[in-house]
């Protein structure tokens, strides 16, 4: 189904983003003066099909899941909060949760591998492991696994665009999931963990030797194919980065656009357009993250935050914060007149 | 009346910006991690008195005027766009009135200085001159002006907060302003025209250096007083740019937040921190123009854009994608709850 899934994504629409850059070109404002937001316009009519393309209805899927490497010490809080926040996401009380009320934004919080089981209705269960295993010990998941969390994410996308989703964004919440992250972007790249290793949430920086040690000691043992990015999941990674990137390419074979959030999301776009380049065409980035590796991690992608308010919370926070900006580019595309319209020259 | 309601501005509330810092600290999300969000909702606290300060009514305040200096040929635009984008403006046509309609804001377009005569009940009337006389043959207005400028800012602020705004932001429209507005950064900062005379609305790359010669013989010629703001804008400033200065200090001395749009607003900013430091504390920036001189009238303000989005159209279009960020600000410090009431430790 993965396979199927990421051979359905079609190329951009080219033919249509030409003629609309061309109408927004002559809107009433001078050429190119609305920057990012004439760009972003043009790409989801490419995205879509459409020259008025909308985005009003927004939803986050936030992946939760907890990871084994948390035995190592990488994570300042217990594992148990990712279940709690998991819980806290849906009933509006976490960062995203209390953001989502503003804007409107339709939230899935989904178990895809929490540590722990429980019941609670406001939670999507996709459990595929009780968190990953310690990836200092072995690998963190099997490469079946590692499928199948691409395809609950694939799976997910395709469930918010038939509830109604014109737009997606990426979240998760996982304790530990900074150190599976910086292990995938350090095999990608080549940068070694002692090099990119951030403080992900506040853990302290006289330990960030230790957390970079654990990852290099991962990378070590398991050696990942960096040609494989299956593999890198498989043996590096995690459940949460495996479904935002499964969540990119449901996005993508249904000409939804899907905005990456901050470090965590950005990587897991890696992966995504590791496993087709064409993935690309169809996501949109929110905001550049104050966490360490970001700053690589989005350079090796290569498409630019819009958004810089050093925000480090994931959750997929700042992906909710583009929804607005994101929105009011479709109204300029839609509601603007241009030059001829208005009858007044070209400024 | 000026000089009256400078006085009333009052300082921050600090004790109430100590207590929502303390309990932002505590929300259930790891410290600091929501970087600027964190700091806009303790500022908005400290301008309001309110530890749960709403931004959910929204009007951006249009300053339209015409300069004179556009007889030396520094704008491509015919100055008869100020006035036809004056009356698109609160018809929803034009960059900010589209995305205003997303973000429900309500638009005042305000003639100070368009150079016709002309009926349109779209149109706030409050016309000082028939745009500023030309400055590089002598003061673009009398200091008199200049000051009632100002005052009908103060009026327009206090107008929009009568009919409910709890957020204001500064827009403006005028063929060539990027001209005074190079030319008041120039006296206060000391840069020469030819270092920061930026394209404006795609004046052409080969005529620049004709256009920041107009700006220094301007300088040359009134011989403004670097240590007077009135005396700046009467001899080489705008109508629209004084009342954009005018908003902020009315905004200011009623407790409500404004915000910065790019080049232009930032300029009037610096002139309305001139005549009361305090205003300072009741500014949030929102964008980083593309404007060639807009880093260093940010710099020289020293409130840093967290939009990044390439835009220098103006109308006040960059505040109003700021609103959503500040209004999403506002809803995570009132719907979050903190970690007591969660039941969780600290992570």
């Amino acid at each position: 189904m993965l396979y199927e899934t990421l051979s359905q994504i079609k190329p951009l629409d080219r033919e249509l983003m030409t003629s609309v850059k061309h109408r927004v070109d002559h809107l009433i404002k001078p050429q190119g003066s609305l920057g990012a937001l004439e760009d972003i316009v043009v790409k989801l009519s490419g995205m879509t099909g459409n020259p008025f393309p909308m985005t009003d209805n927004k939803a986050i899927i936030v992946m939760c899941a907890d990871h084994g490497v948390c035995d190592e010490y990488v994570a300042s809080a217990p594992q148990s909060v990712t279940l709690q926040q998991a819980r806290n996401i849906p009933r509006g009380l976490t960062g995203v949760g209390s953001m989502a009320k503003q804007s409107h934004t339709k939230l899935y919080s989904v178990d895809i591998g929490i540590n722990t089981d429980f019941e609670d209705t406001y939670i999507i269960p996709h459990k595929l492991m009780h968190g990953t295993n310690n990836m200092r010990k072995g690998p963190a998941m099997t490469r079946e696994i590692a499928v199948k969390a691409l395809e609950i994410g694939i799976q997910m996308a395709y469930h918010a665009i038939d509830e109604g989703a014109n737009i997606l964004g990426t979240g998760e919440m996982g304790i530990g999931n900074t150190t599976p992250s910086t292990a995938i972007l350090s095999v990608l790249t080549g940068q070694s963990p002692f090099e990119i290793t951030g403080m992900g949430a506040n853990f302290p920086a006289d330990k960030l030797k230790h957390k970079a040690t654990v990852i290099n000691d991962a990378i070590v043992l398991n050696k990942p194919d960096a040609s494989d990015p299956i593999d890198i999941l498989a043996k590096v990674g995690g459940l949460d980065i495996a479904g935002m990137a499964g969540t990119m390419i449901g996005g993508a074979a249904k000409g939804v656009p899907v905005v990456i959030d901050g470090f965590i999301a950005t990587v897991a776009a890696l992966i995504a357009c590791e496993l087709s380049p064409s993935v690309k065409d169809y996501l949109l980035p929110s905001h550049a993250s104050l966490e360490k590796g970001a700053k690589l991690a989005t350079d090796t992608l290569g498409l630019e935050p819009f958004i810089h308010m050093n925000l480090r919370l994931g959750e997929g926070s700042g992906a909710l914060l583009a929804f607005g900006l994101i929105e009011a580019a479709c109204y300029m595309n839609k509601e603007m007149i241009t030059f001829d319209e208005a009858g007044i020259g070209i400024v």
